[in-house]
Formats: structure tokens, sequence, C-alpha cells
């Protein structure tokens, strides 16, 4: 698992098609809706006639965390959902990359905030490290 | 218009429908579409059976300016697209309120997004200005 800045990611060794799935369902095992899923080559080429590789970006929710949220910091609606983004990297390999929850939300600067962030980072970071156990590209 | 620490917001005296409506419209006229729209208060009530505020979450993309940020930061989609909420503050009234790109990207540290997260951040704040001279909540 390799850590950014702002965000988390791990290489697969699989195409972009099933490493959503697969991601798809790690999520629910969290407790993550995947609500949005916009595909990035898909839109770039019908709106500018550019070829860019396979990208996804997919928008993740888990609502009990995201209710308390937006209890907490009405206007955090600007910040959600959580971000995922899958992408190819080369023949049936990609990376699969979370959003830093704890970073992305430190521009806020609501201290209420900070234990349901940290819960979302934890679980996103648990979906991460059991994508990377089981299908890590060891190359 | 608002200013806060990740946003610029407007109070409008129209219902959320009537709203998003209206900020589509101004978002098209800066070469932003909408691609994703979450009902919050539909999603809360469907999981969690909680009653919740009429809030939406608008992910707006400027396709040549999300282009040239992916060109210069693979990963950027873990904040793309551009959110823009548009939620109920009274009867016929709501506030709409978009993401501060150079606030958000921030945490990412690439010089050469700055210019690009510059530019983002002029046309949504032309949104904002757009809306707010022609319905702005005067009381």
């Amino acid at each position: 698992m390799r850590k950014t800045k702002y965000g988390v990611s791990v290489d697969l060794q699989m195409d972009v098609d099933a490493a959503i799935k697969k991601t798809t369902d790690r999520l629910k095992d969290q407790g993550f809706g995947v609500l949005t899923d916009i595909d990035v080559q898909k839109t770039l080429k019908e709106k500018l006639d550019v070829d860019f590789v396979k990208y996804h970006i997919l928008g993740a929710c888990n609502p009990p965390l995201a209710h308390k949220a937006l209890q907490a910091e009405e206007e955090i609606g600007l910040l959600l959902p959580c971000n995922v983004i899958v992408y190819e990297t080369g023949e049936k390999r990609c990376r699969v990359a979370a959003i830093d929850v704890t970073a992305a939300m430190s521009v806020v600067g609501n201290e209420e905030l900070t234990p349901v962030a940290d819960e979302v980072a934890h679980k996103l970071a648990a979906v991460m490290t059991s994508l990377s156990e089981d299908f890590s590209d060891k190359e």
C-alpha cells in the first residue's frame, strides 16, 4: 500500500472493470455504497474527443458516518462522497486509490469532524488492505 | 456572497429544485456539466430512515480543465468533480455553495495544478456571482 499526500493506493493484477467490482464489494463490507461512478475516459472522449486511459471515479458513502458528518458540519457535502479512483496502469494491471479523508477534511478546521473523519479513514484503509492482501500486483 | 474556509456560498430566494436548475444553467455558461447529483435527503431516508433537509450534492466538471488537471496530476480524480451543494434553509429559501478549489487542491502540493485550480476557482466564482446578482435573498 502506497500513501501519497492526499490518498492511499494499491496496484492490482486485474483489469479496471474487475477491480471496480472487487472494490465495490470490499467497500460494501465496510458499510459504503457506491453512489456515483464517473467514467472519465468516456467523458473526455465524448466532450473533447481525446483519448485517455480507462479511469473511473467512484463516489463512496457510508450513510451513518455521512449523517454524523453533516450534523457536525452543515456544508461538509462539499467534500462528500469519499472518492475512490480505479485506473489502468497496464495490461490487466490497475491502481485503486482512496482519498485520505483526514487530509481532505483538514481544510475544514472543525474538531467535531475529527472522530468521524478518523473512522472513515480507518474503514477506507481496511478496504485498501483487503484488496492489497488478496489481489496485489506482486511484480 | 459568503466565503468559508473551503467554499463560497450564496443564499437564494427559491426552492431547492428551482435552484438546482438555475445553478446547472449558470455552470453550463462557464463550461461545466453536472455529471452527478446525489439526493442526500432521499439517501439518508432510504438507508437510515432519518429525516434531513432537502440537500443535493452536484458534481460539476469542466472537461478541458479536468483534462489539464489529470495530465498535471494523475490521481487528481480523488478530488474531482467539483462539488456544488444546494440545500434548503427555509420556505422558498436555499443556499448554494461551491467548493473552494484552491483550498481543496492545496493538499496536493503540485505547482503545475495551481493555474488550473485558479481558472476553475475563477469560473465557479463567476457562477456564484451570477446567481447572487439575479436571485439573491435580499432579506
